[in-house]
């Protein structure tokens, strides 16, 4: 039933709501290990969870599920297993860039107050999904938007937030209790800072360089070879 | 080469600056029908796709590339792409959904002054990438991450997007000339809006309704069965 009064005006932001999305955007880090002890609210991680709540998604199918992790022996669980994963991780590289990545907190699963696993129940659309036909991934990036959605909003709410990606599946889904079909996205952790990177961190620690921008941006087909 | 001195102070935003924040996230649409013919100025451009390239990225590699088309012939071709893979996804549902689903207007490919096709270049960090050696998505999760800021801050600038991704990737390759060992990402269609549904479209057109959050939280541990 197509009701076209749903329809309402939207202008631009003042310049001043602009600036605020901009700084969201440009000033929100990857925090490994800022996070300060206290407590986030529940009402403050119910905005976070609202803002992720509202990310666009494949078919309006709202794949996610968040476990908010705040016990001490689940965390140790998790510290444990991202450890062992790390050291496999590490094994990967050599000589100098291995020291180098040893030397790296990539994590901050113990020190932050709270922890969010955030999920994507690839079955909850049925099979055919809207938009998911010819991209099957679409469902998993929907998921990501979420993921986005709540990094700028705590961001905003002086909350940092760091995403670790260095897990066996199979660990996390043992200590959580997740089901073999639900899809892990992101392991999130999440405190109040008083102080961030001013670029991000792996730049500022010289892993990787800032990218020119104008290389990246072609003009109405690909330029260069493949 | 660790150097604490790039910490900065980062105290939460205004109260006025968060609401900015929220109002992005909560007034965001997927937009398919409401773009104005005007086209978007090079400097606002320009403005999108840094807020896209400050996206958070698995090992600061950064593997995004974003294609503008503006041309008409190219998204003539591009929405003719779209219309054949349209009617291979109509043909998945039956029935009342297959009449409701034939009848949504699911993108603005001719409509909207400017298309921006984002891609992962999943090579660009080398074979072993930080962050990516336990999950290999990491890398097509950092250019969704892109895609996200990229709405949020389009939204701030008063212009609509929508996320078209009922294509064919094949199709889309060679209109574009992307290489094969390039993922296509998303592609997006973007445009001045002086009006936005106040719900998700597709709630609004009774394809699905929203979820109640407290259903999609679980604490410490997966709740319910598998």
């Amino acid at each position: 039933m197509p009701n076209t009064s749903m329809l309402a005006a939207a202008q631009p932001f003042t310049t001043g709501e602009r600036d605020a999305v901009y700084k969201a955007i440009f000033t929100r880090r990857d925090v490994r290990d800022q996070f300060l002890p206290e407590p986030i609210p529940n009402d403050v991680i119910r905005r976070l969870l609202e803002a992720a709540h509202n990310a666009p998604s494949v078919g309006f199918m709202q794949p996610w599920n968040f476990i908010t992790i705040r016990n001490q022996t689940v965390r140790d669980r998790v510290a444990d297993a991202f450890a062992r994963a790390n050291e496999e991780a590490a094994a990967m590289f050599t000589g100098e860039r291995q020291s180098r990545y040893k030397s790296l907190k990539l994590e901050g699963i113990r020190k932050a107050p709270l922890n969010i696993c955030v999920t994507c129940d690839r079955e909850r659309g049925g099979k055919v999904v809207l938009g998911r036909t010819h991209n099957s991934s679409m469902d998993l990036y929907s998921t990501v938007c979420a993921v986005q959605n709540l990094w700028l909003a705590a961001r905003a709410e002086g909350i940092g937030m760091g995403w670790v990606s260095i897990f066996r599946d199979a660990d996390l889904k043992s200590i959580l209790g997740i089901p073999d079909r639900i899809e892990i996205v992101a392991y999130l952790c999440l405190g109040y800072v008083d102080e961030l990177y001013e670029r991000p961190e792996l730049e500022v620690k010289g892993w990787n360089r800032r990218l020119p921008l104008d290389d990246l941006i072609f003009e109405d087909r690909w330029r260069g070879g493949d």
